[in-house]
């Protein structure tokens, strides 16, 4: 294959600003405010694909946003590429915690970054990560070096649960055949310890509301005479976890995968140095399940947070007021072979029993998705490994991620094929946060990484 | 005294669209968006009171918002009484619950108000019962028959905690020299079941913060691994009842006083229905202290109640985030002899004990203020209870209050005299809640009640 190098130097700057132009578009797909916004990302990605080589790209309607269908087809008889990325973003907020507009993209070095991040929502999660795959494929179509088929399949709804995908990939799956999937969502260990992502969680997440009177009362003249739902719902949140962090609803722990001692101990092999994460996040002590190391609680084990709470008088100054209602958002991370749908039930179950007398309790559930488990023996994951090797200089360490892409598993269900997690994001880019980034070196890295990919995969599959 | 019967029939629309004027303007002394309403208020009370008879108004700068001074000095060997009311109102959130605009008054009926009641923030909360105490003194100087010296302070931060009025008062001791202070901003059992306020509740209002990492992380990377603040600040809050409603700030009950056998079962003589109260507020169980019945839960006993809560994503949608930062605003009422200032020290080193490694905790005093008990052998209580007498036909009531105004105590401190509770409020008035109202009959009520109480305490003091 030729090297990419001498065309990257050339079109560096480029991709850079294609790259920015898309993040100026606030594609926020949890708020109904951005709806245009979102429209007008997915015009731009079929706009990046044609003008990347793929020979017809569709802008595929669904009962919500749009999902950008794109493909280049050299030969059926050669492998095929089933790319996945997402041009939706988090919500911004907290908006005031940006240093600079999310929506007005910027670049700046930071200390792992010392050749500058561009600092924007959807820098890094997931726009940065996606647009890499199509100047990956510019590159190869354009010096006539692509050597199998690509397809891309690109959503505008994972920050809500990728709601309509399932059902797009169940009724397109003669469209979506492919040999591998490839998606860039994940991230790396260190821009020096290249990794590739082999395990995701799964999610549930649901949102509760707790309802005591019938109105907002006096909190002089009712004040401990009546249940008050803010209070309550305290309760029955700190209730969903043991004194050692254990979650407390019956049946969450049981299908639960527990890791043998020599595969916690080749974990433990992977760098890491507690003091330094716990310097970066300027924390004094960290915080979890008893029992299990940082590393553990954030991959291999399930977890419950509340995501968002929110009840009474939250304006300047006092307000003595009994709240009618209190609400949360609260999201399970969950391991392989825990089924999101079960432990959703399980939850509601439990979190109605904990509720007293006095007060009445909702549980809707928002979305979720499997846990997944990608094996490191087949052609994808080897191919992938081999990419890394020839332009990081390293073998990359497999590694199990605490987040979740729940539709990986879906399209495992659906289109029979593995998916392999190619991540150039770090945990330090601040994805779902306020300055969230993406290194410039990292997106060059992954646009130089991926054609390799496509030709290990192709050489391999012979 | 000549009856004020014919008076009032002449005058009562007036009086009513008078208070109507005084409700438009959104007096909304948390939130400094209304600076200028809350002015606006302070010069429209000043021109009611010399438009009743003041022979002189003074708007008194502090600090803060302005106290309206006014006075009718009739013969300085007379007794004289000093009414106290407050022309700022509560914030109107939440807006959407009301059934008209807040500060746009319109007259309804209601089951408990047959004849009608104005629904607007403030009509009971205090602007209505202090415009009583406007048209009552009108009445007594238009019809010649005033027969004691009166003095008006009317504040503008009894809703954020009256920080400004301690130094007033301090400061003009002798401008406000009085025998007797009268209020009108409490209730009444009902309309046939008249009633004195004797009892109020202290209090202590505090605002906390829990911080835990630096910046909002995303939950799927660090879920299970860092203290979440969120999750934290419900443990906290939760640990601050023990299974019984005890609250567990150690010291916090040392000082609370037990009421005797006797005296609770006087209380519990008080007409109460369990039932319509739970109907009233649409609940299936009250809930609280064990071992207390609902009207010494809300009364005679100490309570703590999250007055706010929030942190995190609280949008529509998901987000799946672990926030850096959660708060909460706290409230406790608090029974005579318990030192407000002493309770909101216990609190905090209570509080912060609970926070594990891993967050910090920041506890923030607002305001707060002392419990009252009112003794009912004086003057004033007599002369009160006997203006009830000539009005409704039957005696009041001495009831205890679960509500507070802090400064009562400080008034007998700094100016040795009594305090008389004359509220013609009901429970149902949706004080402090959207849709808050005054009933028509109980303004009128008031007007008529009040020279009565001049009358007859001016009687008692020969």
């Amino acid at each position: 294959m030729h090297d990419i190098t001498e065309y990257l130097a050339k079109n560096k700057e480029r991709f850079i600003n294609e790259l920015i132009q898309l993040l100026k578009i606030p594609s926020v797909s949890a708020d109904p405010a951005y709806s245009q916004d979102v429209i007008n990302a997915s015009e731009a990605v079929k706009a990046s694909l044609l003008e990347a080589g793929c020979d017809t790209v569709e802008i595929c309607e669904t009962n919500g946003y749009p999902i950008v269908y794109g493909e280049k087809i050299i030969n059926p008889e050669l492998p095929t590429i089933l790319v996945y990325g997402h041009y939706d973003v988090q919500p911004a907020d907290p908006i005031d915690l940006w240093n600079s507009p999310p929506f007005e993209p910027v670049i700046k070095s930071t200390d792992v970054h010392p050749e500058g991040a561009i600092f924007a929502r959807g820098a890094c999660d997931d726009k940065g990560q996606m647009y890499m795959h199509v100047k990956a494929l510019e590159f190869m179509v354009k010096t006539y070096q692509l050597p199998c088929n690509v397809k891309f399949m690109i959503e505008g709804e994972e920050e809500v649960g990728s709601e309509n995908l399932g059902t797009f990939v169940a009724e397109n799956k003669e469209k979506l055949t492919n040999d591998i999937i490839l998606i860039s969502d994940t991230g790396m260990i260190a821009n020096n310890v290249p990794s590739i992502t082999t395990g995701l969680r799964g999610l549930s997440y649901v949102e509760v509301e707790v309802t005591g009177p019938n109105r907002d009362l006096h909190s002089g003249l009712y004040g401990g005479a009546v249940a008050n739902p803010i209070n309550v719902l305290t309760k029955m949140i700190a209730a969903l976890h043991d004194e050692n962090n254990h979650i407390t609803i019956p049946g969450f722990y049981d299908k639960v995968e527990e890791l043998s001692k020599e595969e916690r101990a080749e974990m433990a092999k992977a760098p890491f140095s507690l003091e330094n994460y716990k310097k970066a996040l300027d924390i004094n002590a960290v915080y979890g399940e008893k029992g299990y190391t940082t590393n553990e609680r954030n991959s291999i084990r399930p977890t419950l947070d509340v995501n968002g709470i929110w009840g009474g008088y939250i304006g300047a100054g006092a307000k003595t007021v009994i709240a009618s209602k209190a609400y949360a958002k609260i999201s399970m991370r969950l391991v392989p072979h825990q089924d999101w749908k079960e432990i959703t039930e399980l939850f509601k179950t439990h979190f109605e029993s904990l509720a007293p007398d006095g007060v009445t309790v909702k549980v809707t559930p928002h979305h979720g998705g499997q846990g997944y488990v990608t094996p490191i023996d087949n052609n994808g994951y080897k191919a992938a490994s081999k990419a890394y090797e020839t332009t990081f200089g390293k073998t990359p360490i497999p590694q199990r991620s605490g987040g979740s892409i729940p539709i990986v598993s879906l399209f495992e269900k659906e289109l029979k094929s593995k998916t392999i997690l190619m991540g150039f994001g770090l945990d330090s880019d601040a994805i779902h946060s306020p300055n969230e980034h993406f290194g410039v070196w990292n997106y060059l890295k992954g646009i130089e990484t991926i054609p390799y990919f496509y030709y290990y995969f192709t050489e391999l599959s012979k």
